[in-house]
């Protein structure tokens, strides 16, 4: 028998109750503390008392286009205070992955990119050669020459061991072209998260799942997802900040990725904050799979 | 019982018996007259030996970059003799499918697509309005302004009704953003063809089932496709041409889509060819779902 989500807005004591469980908040970004660049009403104060009540924070983010430098940048351009060591990115896990569970051999270590400058910037961050992602010769269309190239691999780089894709806004056919190249050449096919959607401006885009898409249609075979639900990206977090996983909770949007994420992580407990992607009526149906532990209408609502 | 695949390579008897069986030939073009620009050998001296012999020629493609008058100059450039009214593409096979069987009331029937002049052109014949397309002012990158104007929907055109997804050499986030916003509104889902590959240089590279891919993820839902192997293309094809389907063979090279076709179709016989993407293995291998009634190591074998 599944345990209903219990609804924590407006009941002060509810909340108090749910807080005293965990030591450990694991928070999703996007569609829970802003949308884009509106942040939810409440976000800062609700940051702000959680850290005076000493609880650990980690931000938990599959947008693979930021480093975690950059999405400090995003906090403080936001008001919502943050350190760069709290921020964990799929860029960042998917650069952990290849550097020290993967472990090719250099030269044959290279990556080849799908994605922006974020990703480039993880993978430097533990010394992984790359090329593609926002290499600006390939910012162009695709050209005779360049099938032949591609197809007696003249513009392949031989070193290319792993092709990783991620959200990339400069997508193109070549890139997906010499990405398809790679795969059939034998490169491991990850992925930096597999989001189908992008919340922006209060509605959604393509997110990096889709963005990778034509790879995964193309080369018929699915990425290992270093993102949110993935369990290598929870196995990263818990290597770096060595938390108790029955005192910590994960915060999201979306129950596919986040509340899933939590779930399979084996965590205390999970809250749905209403201001994304998943609606009540998704978890609170009969039968629905993935259940929160609780949930609130925004996250500032737990100020109470 | 499934009957197995007849060889015919070398064996003139089988050929002429094979040939005797049928009045129309059903004609995919990539993979099985060429490959890019490159002609199989004998694929022109083939053709015209059909023609002598008085079949009908339907040239039937998934191309949907090029429409039929384009297709008809890729034929005489490679030397092949061919008329506009033989060729049939997945392109028109679309516009014929909107304006006669969608049948939207004007002006709510625009198209938005994600594809080439080819798709452009065949919608143009059937006098369906559109956009999106080859629209220059789309060629460029998505920037902060396009995502609040696409959420306030000022960037959208109010009489899309229909998204089609075809091969687009010039996919960028931008114009996927747009598709998304208007599935998102309501607009018929189409695609041209969803094959994931596309052969070129004796090499794979996204096809239009993989450029259109991001559409079907972020969307979650699959597009009609109006090419092969969707019988919605054979029923179009048959409109036309008043065939029997008892005397028409389909030759192909692909399994899943032109062999598929004609099964599905009720043809009286499919022909594989070896050029393409398909392997002898494929159907030869026990169990194998998808069994083309003969085969050839290339077209230009039916020389004997």
């Amino acid at each position: 028998m599944m345990a209903g989500s219990q609804y924590l807005t407006g009941d002060k004591a509810a909340i108090d109750a749910f807080l005293d469980r965990f030591d450990v908040f694991l928070f999703d970004c996007d569609g829970v503390l802003w949308s884009g660049d509106h942040v939810f009403p409440g976000t800062a104060e609700t940051i702000a008392m959680l850290r005076e009540k000493g609880k650990q924070l980690v931000f938990v983010t599959n947008n693979s286009t930021k480093s975690r430098a950059d999405y400090k940048k995003k906090f403080d351009n936001l008001g919502i205070p943050a350190k760069v060591e709290e921020v964990f990115g799929s860029s960042y896990s998917a650069a952990i992955y290849i550097s020290r569970i993967l472990k090719l051999s250099a030269p044959k270590n290279k990556v080849f990119v799908l994605g922006e400058a974020g990703i480039e910037a993880e993978l430097a961050s533990e010394s992984i050669p790359y090329c593609g992602g926002t290499d600006p010769s390939l910012r162009r269309d695709m050209e005779s020459e360049d099938y032949k190239r591609i197809a007696d691999e003249s513009a392949l780089d031989p070193d290319v061991g792993v092709v990783l894709s991620g959200l990339d806004f400069h997508v193109n056919y070549l890139k997906l072209s010499l990405g398809l190249a790679y795969l059939r050449k034998g490169a491991v096919f990850l992925a930096t998260n597999v989001d189908s959607t992008l919340p922006n401006a209060n509605t959604l885009f393509p997110g990096a799942g889709s963005i990778g898409a034509p790879l995964v249609k193309a080369w018929g075979k699915e990425p290992l997802a270093l993102g949110k639900p993935s369990q290598a990206m929870m196995d990263a977090i818990e290597g770096k900040f060595q938390f108790d996983r029955s005192r910590t909770c994960m915060v999201g949007d979306r129950l596919n990725t986040d509340i899933q994420f939590g779930i399979k992580g084996k965590l205390g407990g999970t809250l749905a904050v209403l201001t994304g992607v998943s609606k009540k009526e998704d978890f609170l149906a009969e039968g629905a799979e993935v259940v929160p532990t609780a949930y609130l209408d925004k996250l500032g609502d737990l100020l109470g």
